[in-house]
């Protein structure tokens, strides 16, 4: 347990170093737009994606080394997906990792085109992953179709979109398994095919890895809407009660706080599940399906 | 004459096929979201950067038929671009190419989701294009990082961010001439180095096309500001006036319009003196930067 926790934090503290370089920094022009980009990337946030993008490579017995350009670009894709989230028109959140959000230290227009900014870099980063870090071409463009159909709108911003359609609505099950699949389920899908992909896996492998992501995606959301319920906002770093403030589709609004913590254990046992014809090597990402049922924030 | 615009007729027909059958389609869900990208992107536009784009491949003759994929990304980042522009904490227009602008269709959130996707779809496009086009993986990459690198914070987003944060504030050319370097000229430049790297020119050909590219970014948004100041609104499918409205840095708010004319014939000269070196095959380049002291829209 406490090699899982040092190994994150490494890993972590690898990713930031990377983010740090790779963003544009604030003495570029324009300084306000690079400030707000790094203000929303860097210094929070628990790098989860970063840290399976490379669980999964190493789960297939690949190079690691090689996925920190995924891993980065992936981060930024998940810092923009929260700036424009909290954006006033969206979720009109002040608060996120413990500090002000975007628009409200930078004013709207900014946090809209550094959410654009942080989006298109995401992707410059994925188109060097060859020159940077030896990817071949082949699968660098098959990793940057995987993030870019993962993050689109079939994906992540669909799930967005159909969120902020069905507030208000009467609870729906298939209305709030199309938001998790998709609104969060999506970017971790991306970043665990993607990893195994760089660490070029076998297709069953994939396909394994494929499955743990879909449970590990609905694990994640629903341990995600109980924090929002009864977390601690000093830990989340955002307030708590968003949710039902907005009557967003959740798991505790539709099932209850009890049977969506059962639910939570049963996804992480398929997790586990889908692991088993793994080594070794996949301690990471068993780790990470672990942690699920006992994060705090 | 005659050939030129139904040549550019042609092209821009082909393009919107292209567009058409790769934007996801609208009873696809989420439908709203598919709807609102498709409302702006198709059916209107003059497809200029889609043109660039094959001009320039054609001018280094290269194979016009790989550059579908690149024409199509641009047009829809263009796409994305003008719906964020338009959007109430930007310019708040409310008329885009004739119709309302898509916020007022599907309001706020969507709009800027609908942005997001947009762009998020232009990379999977980029990626498709070995696949789609035959474009050689090197060279689809190498593609990437130019369009990455002309859209981002260094590029097209950053103009924008400067062109919205001096507004209102007394004109000055070094700031005028950022704004638009970089929010218009860095796509014109990704569509015509880009078309020109798919069509694998010579680097002293890039090098050419990108003094092409230069000037005529520059030329473009000279009669852009023109036409703001005395176009007609039904031929450019959008209010005039905005600009003066909004204090925005523009060539007829420093140096009058007489003076703004003469810039750019000066402007539409280097782009025929960078294509001197070329063959007949940069007719369309030629005729594209002739085009621009005679728009009208």
């Amino acid at each position: 347990m406490k090699a899982f926790e040092t190994v994150w934090r490494a890993k972590a503290g690898k990713i930031e170093e990377i983010l740090t370089k790779s963003l544009p920094q604030a003495v570029q022009k324009p300084y306000l737009l690079h400030e707000s980009m790094r203000y929303s990337t860097l210094g929070g946030g628990k790098r989860l994606r970063a840290l399976l993008v490379m669980g999964a490579c190493k789960a297939v017995a690949g190079d690691v080394g090689r996925t920190y350009g995924l891993a980065a670009a992936l981060e930024m894709i998940h810092a923009y997906s929260l700036v424009h989230d909290d954006l006033p028109c969206m979720d009109d959140d002040d608060l996120r990792r413990g500090k002000p959000a975007n628009h409200k230290v930078y004013g709207e227009a900014v946090a809209v085109l550094a959410g654009d900014a942080l989006l298109t870099e995401a992707f410059a980063e994925l188109a060097k992953m060859p020159e940077k870090y030896g990817v071949p071409p082949p699968i660098a463009l098959r990793v940057i179709a995987e993030v870019a159909s993962s993050c689109g709108s079939r994906g992540m911003v669909g799930g967005q979109v159909v969120d902020i359609l069905s507030q208000g609505e009467r609870p729906d099950l298939a209305v709030l398994e199309y938001i998790h699949a998709h609104k969060t389920g999506a970017l971790i899908s991306a970043a665990l095919r993607g990893g195994a992909i760089v660490g070029e896996g076998k297709e069953e492998q994939i396909k394994a890895i494929t499955a743990y992501a879909r449970n590990f995606g609905l694990a994640f959301q629903i341990t995600d809407d109980i924090l929002d319920e009864m977390g601690d906002p000093d830990l989340l770093g955002k307030k708590v009660g968003s949710d039902r403030r907005l009557e967003k589709q959740t798991y505790p609004r539709l099932f209850g706080l009890e049977r969506s913590k059962k639910m939570a254990k049963t996804y992480v046992n398929q997790c586990l599940q889908a692991l088993e014809g793994f080594s070794e090597d996949a301690w990471l990402l068993r780790e990470l399906a672990l942690f699920l049922l006992r994060r705090d924030y």
